[in-house]
């Protein structure tokens, strides 16, 4: 039981313990740095929540969040539509585009298959995804997952959709990270990256290639 | 340079990351939670910031936050208002309440003197504290900030200005954690746990002290 010595204050407090990974003493620091601050910056905050919460889209190819019904990707004449990227939010196409490496197009499910949050298989944008792949026109489904159980687990649940399809259907490198030392990797990645070694001279090409 | 994919997404983030302890990725993060919310949701953290900003007071007597003109610990008739606990903020105030050890009255400074953020004597309420012990019917100060630079800084700041008074001059003891080990404490803390040891007899009758 805390002593808030105001119920505006106490109110505040608990929205604010809401947000996810902010327990009730961040959100007591949050509340008190409000406190200090200027109403207008308050309400500068309020007002970008507000507005992006109203105002943002769903790009109708990608599901990526945007301005516009297309997102600045899926609209780029540039890109290759016959390659998908296969994410599960939009961090992780922010964090792909940063590497400047990946020319294709994304495909953003919205979350990945986990059973103990709650979120099954008609929760992400899967139905779409196999819509586009029908309508052809599609060479190659990447899936980038994050290496843990749902991340394996939506592997699988859209190999099993995708593989009666004509495609190319890969995923993301697994192994050793750049500047990680291999008597520290973990047997599995360490493993994983002697069955799927890659050609040295592949390696020497590879700031040539996509 | 990050892409966002989203100019609304964008401008979030960056209001978001202005908060204490939050970075971008943090940001981007709650930013994510935020659109996956209802916007009612969104609405009701606005609301209660906005309320929060614009209509708590700061107490007259003690500068504590507070609904009303007069804090309730102000207020409250049982109180002692001849022993005055300062502190920095009013979190140190609930921490204090907490542990349900005190009857006496507070002063919230507002802040500690912090050189290195800016913060010097003329930003903290400390006129009114002298003001008060001024006035008289003062019998003891108990000083209560944390054991850092600028806590014992503070202390000895207000400990000049007070000793030409009349009054008991205190500060919270320092000393061995309950629950601690003697050999990881650190040895300054040790050494003051020694100078200032308690009699066991008054630890003995500690659960019946104020």
């Amino acid at each position: 039981m805390e002593n808030y010595p105001s119920r505006l204050l106490e109110n505040a407090v608990n929205e604010l313990a809401k947000l996810p990974g902010i327990g009730r003493k961040t959100a007591l620091r949050l509340a008190m740095h409000f406190l200090r601050q200027n109403p207008a910056d308050v309400e500068l905050l309020c007002d970008a929540l507000t507005d992006m919460v109203k105002n943002t889209k769903h790009c109708t190819e990608c599901y990526s969040i945007s301005d516009k019904d297309i997102c600045d990707i899926c609209g780029n004449q540039k890109r290759d539509k016959s390659v998908i990227c296969v994410v599960e939010d939009i961090r992780d196409v922010m964090a792909i585009e940063n590497t400047g490496q990946y020319r294709g197009v994304y495909h953003v499910l919205g979350g990945i298959i986990s059973p103990i949050d709650g979120i099954g298989t008609d929760d992400l944008n899967i139905k779409p995804l196999i819509d586009k792949v029908e309508k052809g026109n599609i060479i190659e489904i990447i899936m980038a997952f994050s290496t843990t159980m749902e991340g394996d687990t939506t592997n699988f649940y859209l190999y099993k959709l995708l593989k009666k399809f004509n495609i190319i259907i890969s995923t993301i490198a697994r192994g050793i990270s750049i500047g990680d030392d291999i008597e520290y990797a973990d047997q599995v990645t360490l493993g994983r990256s002697i069955i799927n070694r890659t050609l040295y001279e592949n390696m020497l090409a590879e700031s040539g290639r996509r």
